[in-house]
């Protein structure tokens, strides 16, 4: 049986996700795992799963003639010098989002995978969850005819820390981006479109780094379709993970995933259970199954199911949305480029 | 346009909610009502309604030659003497259930009402409510094939007053009768052997009075199909009414009403209101329905939905139960009449 | 007993409705009923229900010493004058929504009412619901703490009449005018600023008459919350009327309301039924509540629960959206006059 | 870190599913594999784990001083003699259910694991089900008060093999044993008496080897609650399995898991997908704690959370169930022993 060998550069809470899910398929084989602050502690956790290899130095695993393809869990500033050398070093690349903060180093990179003829997979794990895909079949399948109306709730359970605010990019490039990939992914159509309004409602940190918690994006896509998405950093209830496409022929919805159906009934009324409060409980399956389709589609060559243009697509959106935040008023994907260099004379 | 003219027996609560209930039909008029505590304040309500008689004595609404329909609203043990009076009188018969606690005096009963060919309506209005009418029609419709299993959930939302458990005739006349009549019409077959099982759990008063607060009780079918009904006198969310039919192409199953449909999420969970808490509130439309159909029934000559027949069959069942406890065993309904004799001489 | 006497302008479908539901109220009298197109048929209905008088000529209500409130039922265009005659005449005033399609008459209409001291209630009916009462409750009891995210959907099941959608005052005005009050209702703040967009995909003729079928509005509210409205003029599988409020310490939502809750499981999957189909049925307690309301805040002297202030709000929110969809942008209400002003003069 | 070396004794489908499980624990080491049916494929299965032994004899298992613990995933009638023989041999056991289906031979087994001092835990896998633990949390927990009504529906989506059903040991002691022991779990109380009706709905198969496919059990429990289990041995729409403990302060209920969340709105009504339908799927979490927490137990010496005297009391249930059908009356567990007698004496 070939194998496909991979190495893992980042080793933080999502490369240590990846690793293990890697590990259950039998068609992976992890060689090498680096991590800047790689210690005695990632040494015993590799051995432990039989990884022989353990660097501080990503390019020991660039350079690893016995690695096919690799992980790119680092932090996102990253993102773009390694794809680029691992797409020289003829490398398959799974590379977590955002590809980066910049939609012309996105371009750079995106353009390094094409020379190099590699494959490059993007993390939307969600497109992998058993909710929304059910969805996406739903609307493919024609089952509610041409889509109207795409709504997608999305609010985290706890804001991030203060520490990450400063350098996440902000709610719409570090959050919504996910949302911009599921309304794509839904609707079958791009969006032409689009409008922000935010507030900081849940802590003013957010405000000091020029950031929003709170935000409210519609969205016209290139099929006539209307989109709303919204988006909270604080659901005290649990991670809020809910769409909803709407269209001639009736709507398909998802709703929240909840630990159990266990349900009680007492003079103070009905209750049951929280949603599934955890990022990684909640997308468990969703993060195993997009390796296994990666590993799969490198194994006998099929097209990967969410690609490199599809990580430049939602980071224009997103850069669209902060544009319309900071004019205050719509902004169309086709006048970002205009606008960004306006906007930046501007300041 | 005819109208039915109309005489209510019986003022209390459930005489009240049919005299309002017939108001709002113009092939109604009510032309009398009676109570044996009729007074001031029963004259003024009947005044503000335009009822014209308001009398201490029944006679005088049975030999009213104006009234062509009588609802026999008052306590059970006038229920068959004044069935076969108004019988002889001509008049058709709404009665409360149940006809009586005695299987022999509503046979009589019956017996005077189909020599006098006048039509007797029993007040079984469960079979009217929206939800179990629906479960009802996909059964009949076939959606779920042949029925294998029954099951009915009756949960009162608070206990009688004690004075009234003395002489409700016990949880199986009293309470489940509904249920039985309910069995009946979802299974469309009829009950050949029944087996209960009860505990006094809520309140020792019920076990004063040789009653159980706390039953289930299981039925066999002739069409196959078993059953199972279970009643408590106390469910402190509400009042609790599900049904339930499970058959060979699948099922079909009713929850409960609520007054709202909102759900609140907090920190601590996900909560709805309980379902609705009074049986008259939840029952509203099927009581309106139970009165139109009559005053239909009558006005088209057309078969009654819920007749003496129903009435019987459901006593026979809840004899069935009362026997079971005695006996601890299984009961035929054939061998109901035997044993009621075999345990009344032993007694 | 005191009564209120009433006359009724405008005898159509919604104008039966309220007459029905105010005959039910031993408070309230019906001596009049008016109808440009009164008849032999109308004659009758009014004879069946006690009414004396039936007019072509509203004048004949409006000067009727006998009558301290009027309902206007009549189309939009004739509010305004009736609302100012009424109030001459020293009548107690309900209107239909809305009061007008310009604001400056709304606000004449209003100056008039208080001028001549009498109570306007509008009919913003939805407020009286059973679903969207219980989240406003839990809103204004500080449940969910302070509102961050109002989210309304809000779908017709039918597509007007084409002959309507000429003179409805286009999607604003005449549907999303009930959504944009409940977001006043529901988040406790006034509107700040509007953004609208749009599209015509279920019928051309919309965009014949240069309205829309679906639309998105956002809202930024007073209070630093913020809204998003969706409307749809056709949802196949029935009315669509679902509201949430999401704050700092959870949410409350209201899902749809449904004709029984029978579910049926079988090889294809689960089903239930469609939501209630009509609006009249949907929203038929809170017809009942609204008026009974009226009746009441007249007989004891209180404020009225929605009154001319609400329907001014509503329509300034409506004509900040329709600016918004001409000049492409955000709309603040503060804005409306000028840009009104301006867009008449440009055109 | 210690580890606890186990054999599997018996590679079917659920040896191999422990098999699996087992391997993901870092505690757990898979040292040997027996099966009747031992041959290359087996081999390379257990290769491809890292398994080093696989033999056709149990025999090399159970002598082997390098295993700790046996799991006995074989036929019924070898887990008697194969507990007995590893009781002797020191070795802890894991042990499917049931353990026999004979009360004397489960009790012979439980008495050498006894007298041995070596650990037994038996496959109810349920009582490790999220929904179940949190339904026996509440109870427990007395959120629900004393439990008075114990309702379990337990349906399989499609019959046994038609050659199963010959050795299944019949519906009470192969299907519903597990119920008996989720009645056990949820009550926390033991049963004292049993009634059961069945029938013949499905497949007349069933009637031939004189088994039933369809029954309802109603039970009585120490603490005075009642109980009722109903089983069918096909429902079309899945694996349907709920359960609900009613109690003097409320109920606690669980639903049936679902692979998705996503619901269709069309006009013929609103649709979800049907249950989870295959029980490895259903119950594949309850599956990996089940051996979690034997592997767990082992190594800390704590006490098992299901032991043999579960197993011995859910079979006295199932046998009296048995006995109930055959005698068509109630039975007590007390009197199983005698009635056992007698009815083997008048065969």
């Amino acid at each position: 049986m070939k194998k496909i060998r991979i190495g893992i550069i980042g080793a933080g809470r999502i490369g240590k996700i990846h690793t293990d899910n890697l590990m259950r398929l039998p068609q992976a084989e992890i060689v090498a795992v680096s991590d800047l602050f790689a210690g005695p502690e990632l040494e015993a956790w590799a051995q432990e799963r039989g990884i022989a290899i353990v660097t501080k130095n990503s390019n020991e695993i660039l350079a690893n003639p016995n690695i096919d393809a690799i992980f790119i869990c680092s932090s996102t500033d990253t993102h773009v010098p390694l794809i680029k050398q691992a797409a020289q070093a003829g490398k398959h690349i799974f590379c977590e989002k955002p590809v980066s903060m910049e939609i012309k180093q996105t371009e750079d990179a995106l353009e390094a995978v094409r020379q190099a003829g590699v494959k490059l997979q993007v993390g939307f794990n969600r497109r992998f969850d058993h909710n929304f895909k059910r969805v996406r079949e739903h609307v493919q399948g024609g089952t509610i005819g041409e889509p109207h109306i795409i709504k997608i709730t999305s609010r985290d359970p706890n804001p991030p820390h203060p520490d990450y605010i400063k350098v996440s990019g902000g709610i719409f490039m570090d959050m919504m981006i996910h949302d911009f990939d599921m309304a794509r992914f839904l609707s079958g159509s791009e969006v032409e479109e689009v409008h922000a309004m935010g507030n900081v409602l849940i802590n003013p940190v957010f405000a000091e780094h020029g950031d929003l918690d709170t935000a409210i994006v519609t969205l016209r896509f290139k099929n006539g379709a209307l989109g709303v998405i919204d988006n909270s950093r604080q659901a005290v209830y649990g991670y809020d993970q809910r769409v909803e496409v709407f269209g001639s022929k009736g709507s398909a919805a998802a709703n929240n995933d909840h630990p159990n159906t266990a349900e009680v009934s007492t003079s103070e009324g009905i209750v049951r259970d929280k949603p599934l409060h955890f990022f990684l409980e909640r997308y468990n399956e969703a993060y195993i199954e997009e390796t296994q389709i990666f590993i799969d589609c490198l194994l006998n060559d099929k097209p990967l199911p969410v690609d490199g243009n599809d990580a430049l697509q939602a980071e224009r959106i997103a850069l669209a949305a902060k544009l319309s935040i900071s004019l205050s008023r719509p902004v169309a994907i086709s006048d970002i480029a205009e606008l960004s260099k306006q906007l930046s004379k501007s300041v």
